[in-house]
C-alpha cells in the first residue's frame, strides 16, 4: 500500500488539494494513502516549505512518496525534479525547495521529463503534472524511468551559523504559528546564554519551566535552539522577523577573559 | 472500495467534519475513503460552493459519492437532492448548490425522502442526514431507492457572458484565496485585450510571465479568464468584488471599424 | 482495521500533525485509519478541547482510539492518561481534557508509564509519545498494559447550571466559529424565554425560522441551549464572552407569582 504526502501552499479554502487527490485516486490504486503535511505554507514561500519538508519526510515509512508543490514558477520552464534513494522519494519543482533534504540525505536527483501536460499554458501543475507523476510512482513505476540524473539544481542560500569557542552566531530561520522563533542553530547541548536584539533569554528544558508571559530559549522538537514565550507569541513580544540575529553561548564554552 | 468527498462550510475549528466521518465510518465499511474537498467555503455561500463543486467532482473516479453541505436552510422544509448518472452521484440540499453540475452534466435528480432524523428540530443535518445517506450509498444502496425523480429544483441565477464578434462581456464570478479574480468567461482562445474597471490587463500564458507586482490575465486551471497579480492579490490591487464587469476581446475577433 | 482520531491545537500551518501521522503509519499497520477531529483548538485551550472531545468521540465505531494533544504542560512531569472501556479508548495528558468524557462515561483511567521518550527535554510529545502509544494500541496492545489504574486525575471546574421550578441559570460554555453561543444548559424541552445580558431571545426550532440578522435561541446539534444570529455571529452582536450568564425558563415551568 503506497503512501503519498502532500506539502503545498494551496490553502484549504478552494478544493485544489481535493482535486489533486481525485486525480491520484483515479490513476493509482484507490487504497493509496494520502497524508497532508501542510497546505498552509505561506503562498510561494519556498524557504518555509524547504525547512518543513526536511523536518517531516524522515518520519514516514520507507517508500513513501513526498510531493511538494510550492511553485511560484508554475507554467514557466522551471524543471520538475525527483530525488530518490532506495528508501526515499520526493517530487518537487526545481526552485530550491529540496535544498535541506539534499544537504542532509544522499539522494539521486533526476529531471523529470517523462510527462505530458494535457494542455499547454496551464497554471495548475499540482493537478496536471505532480498528481499524475505521484500516482505513477505509487503504482510501482521507478523514479529511474522519469528522467535523467542531473547534478545542477536550484539551491537556496542557507545561512550557516558561525561558531567560535562555543559562541554561535546564527539567526531566526522560521517562525511557527505559535510565534516561536526557530533558529538555524543546532542545540547540541545546553546553552549558558541565548540573546536576540541584545536581550538575554533564559535557557530551559520545556515550555512549562517558566511562568506565563515569560520568554525562554530551549532545544525544540527539531533539535534547534528556539525562542518561545510561555502561553504566547515570542514573535509579538520581541518583534523580530525571520533573519534576526541570535547568539548562543553553549555551556561547555570557554568563557572569554573579561 | 467506496470514495466519499465532502464539501462544507463547517470550518475546521470545531470537529463537525470529524463527527460526520465518525458516523460514516460507523455505518459504512471502515475501508471507505473520505476525501475533503473543502470545509472553508465562506459560511452559507451557496454560490461559491456551487462553483467549486462543479470544478472538482469530475476529477474523481466513477462511482465517487460527492456530499455538499453548504446549507443555510438546514432544519427548514428545504428538500435534499441526490443527482446521479451511472458514473456520478451527488448529495446536496435543494438550494442551488447543484446548479453548475446540473447545467454541465446529464444527471437524474431525485428528492430524497427515504430517511428519518433521529430527532426533529436538529440543526446538524451533516451528521444526522447527509452522513447516514452517504454511508448507505457507499454500502451499495442505489440512488433510485432514495426517492422519486423530480424536475423542479432550486437553481442559482448564473450570469451568462454576452458575446458579440469576439467581444465578450462577463463578470468576476469567484475570488480565490490568492485574490485571483475568476471570471465567468471561458478562455477558449488567446485574448487580445482584457479590461476591468477601465483598466487594461495584459494577456499572458502563466503567472511567471510577468514581474512581481504586475497584473495579468490568463487562462486559468479551470479554463476561465482569470485576472491575477504576480506574487500578490489582484483583489487587493483592484478592489473589485464578485460581480465586477470584465470585458474580453479575443484574438480572432473582427476589429470593429473606428 | 484500527481507527485513530486526533484532536490537537497544533494548527495546520506547520506539518506537526503530518509528522504524527508519519510516526503512526510507520509503527502501526499502514491500513490504520486516521481521522482529524480538529487541529485548530485555540492554542492551549484545554476547556474547548474537553468540550469538543466529549461531543465527538461517541460518534465513532467501538474500538476507535481517540488521541487528544492539547497539552500546555508538555515536557513537565504531568502524567499521560489512557481512559478505556471495552468499547472506548482515549489517550490524553492529565490536564482536565478528559473531564467531560469521564463525567459522562464509565471508563477505567490509567496512568501511562510504559513508554520512553527518545530524548529528554523534548517539546513534541505528540510525535514522540502520543503517536507511538496510539500505534501500539492500534496494533492490538491493550490499554491494561500501559500502566496502573489511578483514581485521581485533573478535572476542570465545570459550572453546573442551577435549576429551580423550570428556571435554569447557566452560562455560555463554548463559542463556535460561526459565533454561536453554546451554553451549558441542556435543552431537554422547549424554552419559553431565554435571556442573556437582560436581552430576551426568541426560541425557535431551526436557524431558518428567523430572518437574516435576527437573534434566536434553539436546541443545538449537541442538545444544548444555543444563542445564534441568522446569517451572522451572535458573539459579535451581543459581545458576550464565554462565561456570560444565560437564563432559561422552560415551557413546563410553573410561572412564579408576580
Amino acid at each position: 500500500m503506497a503512501i503519498i504526502t502532500l506539502l503545498t501552499d494551496f490553502g484549504q479554502q478552494e478544493p485544489f488539494v481535493g482535486v489533486m487527490k481525485g486525480v491520484m485516486l483515479t490513476l493509482a490504486d484507490p487504497s493509496t494513502r494520502i497524508v497532508d503535511l501542510s497546505h498552509d505554507i505561506p503562498p510561494q514561500d519556498v524557504r518555509s516549505a524547504a525547512f518543513w519538508l526536511a523536518q517531516s519526510y524522515k518520519y514516514f515509512p520507507p517508500g513513501t512518496i513526498h510531493v511538494c508543490v510550492v511553485d511560484p514558477g508554475v507554467g514557466s520552464s522551471r524543471r520538475i525534479l525527483v530525488a530518490h534513494s532506495p528508501t526515499q522519494c520526493l517530487l518537487a519543482p526545481d526552485n530550491g525547495v529540496l535544498t535541506h533534504v539534499l544537504a542532509a540525505d544522499e539522494l539521486v536527483v533526476r529531471q523529470v521529463d517523462a510527462f505530458e501536460r494535457a494542455e499547454p499554458g496551464t497554471t495548475f501543475d499540482g493537478r496536471d503534472v505532480f498528481a499524475p507523476l505521484a500516482a505513477r510512482l505509487a503504482c510501482g513505476e521507478g523514479p529511474e524511468d522519469l528522467g535523467p540524473v542531473v547534478q545542477d539544481w536550484e539551491a537556496l542560500r542557507v545561512p550557516i551559523p558561525r561558531e567560535k569557542e562555543g559562541h554561535v552566531a546564527g539567526e531566526v530561520e522560521v517562525i511557527d504559528r505559535f510565534g516561536n522563533l526557530i533558529t538555524n542553530i543546532e542545540a547540541t547541548r545546553r546553552a549558558r546564554r541565548v540573546s536576540i536584539f541584545d536581550q538575554s533569554i533564559p535557557w530551559v528544558s520545556c515550555y512549562s519551566d517558566v511562568p506565563t508571559g515569560q520568554l525562554m530559549a530551549l532545544r525544540n522538537a527539531w533539535g534547534r535552539v528556539e525562542i518561545a514565550l510561555r502561553d504566547g507569541s515570542a514573535r509579538h513580544a520581541l518583534g523580530c522577523p525571520v533573519g534576526s540575529r541570535v547568539a548562543v553561548e553553549f555551556d561547555d564554552s570557554l568563557k572569554p577573559p573579561a
